[in-house]
C-alpha cells in the first residue's frame, strides 16, 4: 500500500523484518506466504523476478502474535545521501547471506563459522561501528526433509523439527557472539550448543522457518557513515520481568522516565527475544510453560513478555521471538528499539 | 503444609480464592480436584465432612497460568479480637451463597438478583464500608447438564457450554453492580447482558465452573470494624495497557514510585479481570485473538495482562481471570491489591 | 511437478480441490498460500495472469489433516473427445462462480438463492445428469471485514469470525439442496439455516476461507455427454459409526466385499463431510468434542471420521471436511468417491 | 453408582481402567481427581483409607477422549467360586505393584527389571497361563520433580517431562516384554529403550501420570484357574490402518463376519496402543502430525486409531492410548478385546 502510493520506493529496500499471523511453529506457512506476496509486489515494481528479489533482500518473518501483540512487518529502506552526513553516529544496516544448508548442517561448528563470517561481512559492508541488533533468519526442515537427508547419510542432531530448529537458533546466535567478540573467536565452541548457556550474544536474536534454505543475515547498528533522524539502541533482559533494563535503555534513546511511553510515533521498531526459563521457574515461583501439552512454550512466553514490552513502549506491533537459546543470558533474552531522536543531533 | 505446620489454624479460614494448573475452560476439572483436596484436609482438621466444609467456605479456583503466571491460592483467614480495633480502617471479608442454578437460571435476572442479595448479605455481615473486590464463582455446565435442562422444558440462553460460561459472568457481575449502586438498582437489566456494556462494576471478578453449582460471593474491602496490618484497593483498566491505572493504585497503597515494585513481600494477594477486546484492536492496532482456532481468547488474554501486571508488582502469583464482561469497561478490566501497609497507622 | 513432467496440461485444469496444511480454522492462511502458488504456476503455463486463472478455475483447500490424513490436491482436467463417447454415464465435471459477498450477505437467502443459481449453471454446461458431489468454497471474514462492513451498517449474522463460516456452510447447503429438488425451491428457506436440520442436502461439501469473496462452485456427477474410466458415487452417513453407508457405496462402484479396500489405486479421490453431534452423543455415549477448550471441535471429528473412512478405503489422501451444517442429516454426514470402474463398460 | 446401587460389591473389586476427560499430557490432573474420587468412595464403603484402597487397587487412567471417544472406567472385579470351574479357560487378571520411583529411575534397566518382576508376580498369583493384555501405570514427573532429583545428584535420562514419559513407557513395555519372553531374559536392554523398535511386546500397554510414583501392573489372560462367560484376546495392529488384526481377532472371538459387531454389548471393554509413525508416514503418505505445533502427536493418533476402532467394535468407550513405544511395531500398536461368549462352553 505504501508502495502503492508511492510513499516507499520499492528499490530502496534492503530488508523486511514481521510478524505474521501463524503459531510460529513449525509448521507455519504464513512466514513464506508473506515472503512470496511481497517478493512478487516488490518484483513487479522493480522488474525483477520473486526469486531475484528474494536473493538480493532478506525477509524476516517469524509467526506468532499472542496476546495483545498485532502481526505487522517494518521495511528497512536505504538511500545515498553523502551531503547529509555530519559526523555523528545515526542507524544504519548490513545484510548478507550464507549458503544453502542441509538439516544435518543445522547447530554446528560450521552454522556457527558461516554466521560469524556473514556477520562481519555484513557490517563491513555497511561501515557499522556499533551493532545492537543481529537478525539471523536460518533454515527449518520439516521432519520429511530430516529424513531425506538421513537417507543419503547426513544426520541432523535430531529428527525432531522442532528440536532441530532450537539446535539451529542455538548455533547462530553462537555465531554472532564470534564475529562481535563475545565469546572466544579461535576455538570450536559446538560443543556449546545447547548446554553451556553462559556463552551467549548480547545482541543477537534468531528465528527458523521451512521457507529458507540460506542463513539470512541482518545486521543494525550505528554508524558515522549514514545519517538520518534514527537511532537504535539495545539492552539485555535477565529474565522476563526485568523491565528495569528496557526503562534504562528507552531512557538512554532520550525517552522521559515514565511507565508508559507518551510518544509512542517515537518507536519506529521494537525487537524482542525471549524463553521460558529451562528451570521452570520465573522469581523464585513456578511457572507452568514447560509443563503445558496443549500450548506451545514459545506461544506462551512471546504472549507474556511482548505484552510486558508493550506496556512500556505504548505499541504492540513488535517483533518479539521466542527460542531465545543463547540470545541473551539463561532464561532472559534481549530487547532492542529503533527510535526517533528526540532533538536534532548537537 | 502451612496447616501442617501450625502456621494456619483451619477453624479460622473464611475463604480460598487461587489459580489452578488447568486451562480455565469448560473442560478444565482442577478447580474441582483443588476444592476437594482442601476441603477435605480441612475437614480432617477440623471435624467437619468435605461436603460441611464447602458449604461454610467458598473456595474459588479459575484454571489457567498463562506465560509467566504461577498457581496458587490465597487463604483468608479471620480472628476475633475486638481489643486491635483503633478507629481506621482495616482489610475486611465477607462471604455469602445463594441458592443453587440450573443452566436455564444462568445469565438471567433471578441470577442478578440473587447474585445483589448475597453481595448485600456478605458486606453486612462483615460491616464492610467501602467493597474493592468482589469475587463470584458460579456454576458452569457441560453440554450433558444444559440438555438434562432443556428436555425438562427449561431452555438455557444457548447450548454452548463455554458461552453460556460468559453469559454467567455477565449476569453476576451486574448483579454486583447493582448491589453497590453502580447501575440503577430499581429497573431490571437482563435485557442488558453481554449487549450494554456501559454498564459494569468496577470491582466486580466473576468466574465459573462446572464443580459447583451454587454462586459463591466473597467481599474484600476496608472496615472500622476490623483490624489488622493489611489494606485493598483497585482501580479500573480502560484496556489492557493501561498501566497508568496499576501504578496510581499501587502508590495509593503506599508504595513509592518506580516501575517496579521494589518490596514484593508486602504485596500480599492481587486479583485481575481482563477481556480480548471485542473490536479486534488495542490501541489501534488489530490483535488476532478472536481469530485464533487454536488458542482460546481468554488463554491468549489471561497470558498478556497477567504478565503486564507481574512486571509490575514483581509477583507472578496473581489471580488473573478473562471474561471479563461488564467488569470494568469493554475491553478494558479491574484490577485489586491487597497489601501491608508500608507503616503503622497514625 | 505433474506440469513438469508434461502429464498434465495446464489448459485442461478445470477444478482443483485440496487439503491444506493449516488448522482448517479462521485463522488458516494455508489455503490462500497454496492457491496463490498455483494459480501463479499455471498462468505461468498458460500465459495468464495468476488473478485470470483463479477466475477461471476453482481453487478450494480446506485446512486440517488431522491424525492419519495427508495434504494433497486433486487436479480436475477436461479434454474434449466425441469420438469416445458411448452410450454410458461417465465422470462429468461442471463449475460456476457467485458474485463476491460481504460479510452481511453470509448466512442470508441471497446467497442460498445465489448458490442454488451457480449449482443449476454447472450442471446446465456440464450437461450432469445425476449429482454426487457438490463442493461450493464460500467467503470467510476475519473479525476486522466483519466490523468493516457493520460500521456501513451491513449487519452480519454474527460478529464471530468462526461463528458467521458455520452461517455461510449452512446457507450454501441449504442453496444446494434446493437446485437439486432435495428442499422445496419455491419458498424462503433462511430461517431454517442452523436451526431446523431435517433439512440438508445429500450430497453437499461446504467449506469457506478468507482466501476468496466469490462462492465457487464444483459439481461433479454422472453424465451420458462424457467419457471416460471414471465414476462417482455418494453415500450418506447417519452418524460417525456409519460404515455401512461406506461399504454399501464402494460395492456399488464394483469393489469388492471386504472390511478394506485391496486396491487402493482404483481409489481417485474421495469427499467425506462431518461434525461433531450437537447433543453431546455418539452412539449413546457422551463425546467431549464439543467442550474441549484447546481442540476445536471440527480438528476433532475430521481426524476421527477421516480415520475411519481411511481405514475402509485404503487410503489417507481424504478431502475431509468438518462442519456439516445442513450436508447431510444432523450429526451424520457424506461421503462421495471416484474411483477407476473395475471393468470396462459393456 | 453401581456401587450405590448394589450392582458392584466394592469389597470385590482388583482393579480400575479407564479413559478420563483431560489432555492425556504431563498437565493432566484428571488421572490423580478420578483416582482420589473412587479410592475415597470405595474407602468408605469398605472401612478403608483411601490410601489402603490406593495401595490394594491399581487405578490406571489415561487421559484424552479426542473425537468419537468416551470417557469410562471399566471395574474388574473378582468373586471365588471353586464350583464354577469346568476345565475351560475363563478370563483371568493378576495385579502386582512395584517400589515407588525417583526420575532418575526412569527408562533405565532397573525398571525394565521392576516391571518384568511384577508382571510374573502377576500372572503366578492369579495362575494366568495366557497373558493378552499387561497394561502399566507408570509415575511421571513434573519438570519441578525432575530439577528436585538433579539437585540431589540423581540425573533423569532427559529433564523434558514428555519425553521422559516416554522412556518410562518404553522401558516397562520392555519390561513386560522380559516377562513374557518376547525378548530374552538374560540380558540388559537399556540401550534398546527408544533405540532398537525391534523389540517390542505385543500384548504390552504402558501409561504414566504424575499422580502415581510406584508402577502398577495389570495382567489379563485366559486361565483354567478361573470361570466366568468373559474371554480375552488380542491382535498386533502393524500400522495405524491395520483393520484386517482387528477382524481376525474380533472372529476368534466368536464374532460373525461384518464390517461392524452387531451386537455392542458383548463388547466389555477394550484396549489400543498407538503412535504417530516416526517416519513420517502412514502407507506411503505424509502424515502431518509430528510437525503440529498446536496438537500434541499422541492426541491427533488416539482420535484417528480410537474412531477406527469405535467403527468396528461399534463402541466408542475404548481405553486408547498414544504413545506405544515398544507396544506393538513401530508406527503399529496393539489391541486387546474383552468380550462375552458367543455361547456356552461345551
Amino acid at each position: 500500500m505504501a508502495i502503492g502510493q508511492g510513499r516507499i520506493d520499492p528499490a530502496t529496500i534492503v530488508a523486511v523484518i514481521g510478524k505474521t499471523h501463524g503459531n510460529g511453529l513449525v509448521n507455519d506457512y504464513t512466514r513464506g506466504y508473506l515472503t512470496l506476496c511481497l517478493s512478487t509486489l516488490i518484483g513487479e515494481r522493480t522488474g525483477r523476478s520473486p526469486e531475484q528479489v528474494r536473493e538480493a533482500v532478506p525477509f524476516i518473518f517469524s509467526g506468532g502474535t499472542e496476546g495483545v501483540l498485532s502481526p505487522h512487518y517494518t521495511v528497512f529502506t536505504v538511500v545515498e545521501d553523502a551531503a547529509a552526513l555530519d559526523g555523528g553516529k545515526a542507524l544504519a544496516i548490513g545484510v548478507a547471506f550464507t549458503q544453502a544448508m542441509r538439516p544435518s548442517n543445522v547447530g554446528r561448528q560450521a552454522q556457527i563459522d558461516a554466521i560469524a563470517e556473514a556477520v562481519k561481512q555484513a557490517m563491513a559492508r555497511a561501515r557499522i561501528e556499533e551493532a545492537h541488533f543481529v537478525q539471523v533468519k536460518g533454515p527449518a526442515f520439516t521432519l520429511a526433509e530430516i529424513l531425506a537427508d538421513q537417507r543419503e547419510g547426513r544426520f541432523a542432531l535430531t529428527d525432531n523439527p522442532g528440536k532441530l530448529m532450537g539446535f539451529g537458533r542455538a548455533a547462530s546466535a553462537l555465531g554472532v557472539a564470534k564475529a562481535l567478540g563475545e565469546i572466544p573467536a579461535d576455538k570450536a565452541v559446538e560443543s556449546a550448543v545447547l548446554r553451556d548457556f553462559s556463552l551467549y550474544s548480547s545482541v543477537a536474536s534468531m528465528s527458523a522457518g521451512v521457507e529458507v534454505k540460506v542463513n539470512e543475515v541482518i545486521v543494525v547498528g550505528m554508524s558515522r557513515a549514514w545519517s538520518g533522524p534514527l537511532a537504535i539502541d539495545h539492552a539485555t533482559m535477565t529474565d522476563a520481568l526485568d523491565i528495569g533494563a528496557i526503562h534504562a535503555m528507552i531512557r538512554r534513546l532520550g525517552f522521559p522516565a515514565a511507565p508508559q511511553i507518551a510518544e509512542p510515533a517515537r518507536v519506529k521498531a521494537a525487537f524482542v527475544k525471549c524463553e521460558a526459563p529451562r528451570d521452570g521457574m520465573v522469581r523464585g515461583r513456578p511457572h507452568t510453560m514447560l509443563n503445558d501439552g496443549d500450548i506451545n512454550e514459545q506461544r506462551h512466553i512471546r504472549g507474556a513478555v511482548g505484552a510486558i514490552a508493550a506496556s512500556i513502549l505504548n505499541d504492540t506491533a513488535l517483533f518479539v521471538s521466542g527460542g531465545a537459546e543463547h540470545q541473551g543470558p539463561d532464561g532472559g533474552g534481549m530487547i532492542a528499539v529503533i527510535a526517533e531522536r528526540a532533538a536534532p543531533r548537537a
